[in-house]
């Protein structure tokens, strides 16, 4: 198996440079009525031509059937196997809205939530109060005192927060508190494991600080009650510095992603909230660094929301932005997604992502149009997404030859 | 994963032939004058045919980005998974001039090259001297005399040679001395694991060889100096008679191929220099086997030369000379690469590797037309290499059914 340490032995430094152009949730599904997918329906005329002069195909983020959470999928397409680097979502936001986790602090994922009389939840997501008052409880959860243990509460954005656990002997391994449902109560958290002194330890701790909390937002509904989960550590994983000798960038907007390239070693541009931001920050940037993560939420959102004309407006908005990151004439330019996100099925699913790649070295296959359909026939056929960016080094000369 | 031991396990010996027929550097790119790649350009009637007949997909020696060297590629091809199995250059190089390595022996690759009078490298081939002269100054290094060590010098061709060092605790885990650059001196070898005693002990011989051989050469400008490089000693491999159960034959002309072949347990036919020859040869030993690697250097050198027109021109005949082969009616006929060569990179490229069987049992997919293009369509997808011998199996009847 080409695995990271046989890419760390073959890649070599050199001066050009690959943008992966990360549309969130890419592939999609035919809206029953007309039986085309977001990206038929789409007028995406730029995207048809790269396809017409890249090769394409359909990539699997972590194998056929397997439906990919945000973190697997972007790990994927950093070359890193999804199954041997797991993510929790809680380390995630962390390090998605800056904070610098110690070895050994647990970080959990938070949603303000509402609850009845009765200790049912009712909204989930606190009615989505303002970031600003997010900021105003969070500063509130933070003044909780816990012996031994400091629990620090950072707002993300609407109705999350991070809660980062700092202590000793704490072991991630716990239940979460949020139901996933409502009409039902909070869930305890327990030991994942039998025996496991340091889950057993942040179970009663996370459970004591859900029950003072309770206690502080009472007078603050819709947010009168908090859920935690994705309950993790933070995973030591080596920099795409050191594995493909790369110097990368990542020009994302929503924090998680963000985090997730920061894991990697990638250095974050300051971009501002827009598509038209993102281009202009990798323009910005581009003599500065050889590979360029440019992440695209909007696409996902989309899809999760089950709004399939949205989507395809995105997309179409992709693609009129497109001639000016082309401009920049990159000598690699993949496009691809992290995992599909059908708006029929509101949701990430298990399909194939397609993927596109652009250089003066691709064999040219007979794709002319961008399109999971079109895609199939395309000359890279199936492949996992962890070897989405082996080719984009071997396109951009990035890799020397192996063995004699 | 289908590895070697489950081969050894289903194989079964019968009478039906299979005939490996290896175009070295088989894929192509295309010219960007044309848009078409060395095969799609190429008049190769009776390839078309047996593309129509066969069933064809595309291979990767290694995995998609990944350049494979000529061992990779050919491990590969024999059903031998080139990241497991990794021959250093000097065993190949060694074993490809009919050295047979005793247990410990280290071998490794060098070259006369010609220093300038303050140590640089002016040429690291030293003129490409003449093959006579590359025996007469290894007869010169063979004299050197070292204490505990023996240092054999076997001349290969032009400035090429072999260079064996006998001795005990000798680790091959040493840096080279060739800069793979001019204008610089030729590097001092050093152990690559700190604290390995042998590979202490094999650098410090090595430098004190290539101190004496500096001084013996002194006189025969251009070829006043020599380069070290891929030192390595002879892996253990399970021979194609274990796993296989087969009696298999190599013809090939260039010794590193006979080389790769002898190390998996092929016997080495006596040949000429012509592809006539060699499917002459291949015909006088026909009954006698009842596996054939047949190995065609040519398209490999064209390529690397960046000659389009002569990798064309080749491919012609190789074409041409077809239907003598097909008068032998193998029971399978695989006709495939090691590695794409395209003349437009100069060099080995990771592209994937055309792959066609044919046999009676082969269910026929739509292509008639032997290219790139065509076999991204093919029955057989996209598979890996060392994959492609258990379908040669397969279809020869030589493997039983696995699992009751």
């Amino acid at each position: 198996m080409v695995d990271l340490n046989l890419i760390q032995k073959l890649s070599r430094p050199s001066p050009s440079k690959i943008v992966l152009l990360t549309i969130d949730g890419l592939g999609g599904l035919p809206d029953p009525k007309t039986g085309k997918s977001e990206l038929e329906v789409a007028s995406i005329p730029n995207l048809d031509k790269l396809a017409s002069q890249g090769i394409t195909g359909m990539a699997d983020p972590v194998g056929p059937g397997i439906t990919p959470g945000s973190a697997p999928g972007h790990l994927a397409l950093f070359g890193y196997d999804p199954l041997e680097y797991n993510i929790g979502r809680g380390v995630l936001e962390a390090i998605g809205i800056d904070i610098e986790l110690k070895h050994g602090d647990v970080a959990a994922r938070g949603n303000f939530c509402t609850i009845d009389d009765n200790g049912k939840v009712t909204d989930r997501r606190a009615g989505r109060i303002s970031t600003e008052k997010c900021v105003e409880l969070c500063r509130l959860l933070s003044g909780i005192s816990m012996p031994n243990v400091k629990v620090s509460v950072y707002p993300v954005r609407e109705h999350r927060f991070v809660a980062i656990f700092h202590g000793e002997y704490l072991d991630a391994q716990v239940t979460e508190s949020d139901p996933q449902q409502i009409g039902v109560a909070p869930l305890e958290i327990k030991p994942l494991v039998k025996g496991d002194s340091g889950a057993i330890r942040l179970a009663d701790i996370a459970n004591r600080f859900i029950s003072e909390a309770k206690d502080c937002l009472a007078d603050h509904h819709p947010a009168n009650m908090i859920l935690l989960r994705g309950f993790s550590r933070q995973p030591r994983l080596p920099t795409m510095q050191e594995v493909y000798k790369l110097n990368p960038l990542a020009v994302a907007i929503y924090p998680m992603y963000r985090g997730l390239a920061r894991l990697v070693g990638m250095e974050i541009a300051e971009t501002g909230n827009t598509l038209e931001d993102e281009f202009e920050t990798l323009n910005k940037h581009y003599q500065e660094h050889d590979f360029f993560f440019v992440h695209i939420k909007w696409t996902d959102s989309a899809g999760e929301d089950g709004d399939f004309s949205r989507k395809v407006k995105i997309l179409e908005e992709i693609d009129a932005a497109l001639p000016g990151l082309m401009e920049l004439n990159p000598d690699v330019l993949v496009v691809t997604g992290d995992h599909s996100t059908p708006s029929v099925m509101q949701g990430h699913s298990w399909h194939p992502v397609p993927v596109l790649i652009v250089s003066q070295y691709c064999r040219p296959d007979p794709v002319t149009e961008f399109s999971e359909k079109a895609f199939l026939g395309g000359g890279l056929g199936r492949l996992s997404s962890k070897q989405i960016i082996h080719l984009a080094m071997a396109n951009a000369l990035k890799l020397n030859k192996y063995g004699a």
